[in-house]
């Protein structure tokens, strides 16, 4: 089998939140997250068009804060469920932190996008976006 | 604003499939794309744990012969059709060309996962694996 090769993500933009350490964050997005600001990089500014207000899309972040030498944890970080696999789990704490958001658009103002709900604590960077496609996501 | 920032993706594993070039490749794994393998790294496999077969999981790749430099594109290929940002599009050409799978797991022999359906490539790099939240990933 091929050896592990590495590849070279850029940020398109980054979050602009009130949550601003991982301890004040909620877990997921439907557990209270609030609104946020996506303020994407300008060079990147065309590759949006044709997304609108209301839309639902997803956002895939590098989740900054996390370690990444981690390969099990308790999930939801109780100590009394047994350890499982972070690819089993929703942690920000795996190989690669890459977190999923689907989020809605609630305003766009030429480089900045509010969106709601996101889990994720200001800074944190943003490598893509996506649509939402019905018959693949919501299966 | 902060200017873009690199981050360095490792691979997980990578796939093994009967798709062996883009123009065989369905658009969409809904569009009668086939099964497929993951061949996880070893040192990855504790990171597994707490899969089960017939569960569904979303595999997030690296869509290795993708163009980064594409910022707009004619969707699904027709000229006919009006170009759109690629953030607003599944095109694997984007600045970052992480793929998204949503696939059910059917079978897993040691460090190797057979998934359906997959319309990637043999070869392709899997950077993260995550389970499906009910509540955030089809609202």
């Amino acid at each position: 089998m091929a050896d592990s090769i590495n590849y070279l993500l850029q940020s398109i933009g980054f979050i602009r939140s009130e949550l601003k350490s991982r301890s004040e964050a909620p877990r997921q997005n439907y557990e209270g997250a609030p609104h946020a600001w996506v303020e994407l990089d300008a060079k990147f500014l065309n590759a949006f068009e044709g997304i609108s207000v209301d839309e639902e899309i997803i956002l895939i972040s590098w989740l900054h804060k996390s370690r990444r030498e981690v390969l099990k944890v308790h999930p939801r970080g109780r100590i009394d469920l047994p350890e499982m696999g972070v690819f089993a789990t929703r942690s920000p704490d795996r190989p690669n932190p890459l977190g999923l958001h689907r989020v809605k658009v609630l305003e766009i103002r030429e480089n900045k996008i509010k969106v709601a709900p996101l889990e994720v604590i200001d800074g944190t960077p943003i490598v893509d976006i996506k649509p939402i496609l019905k018959k693949s996501d919501d299966r």
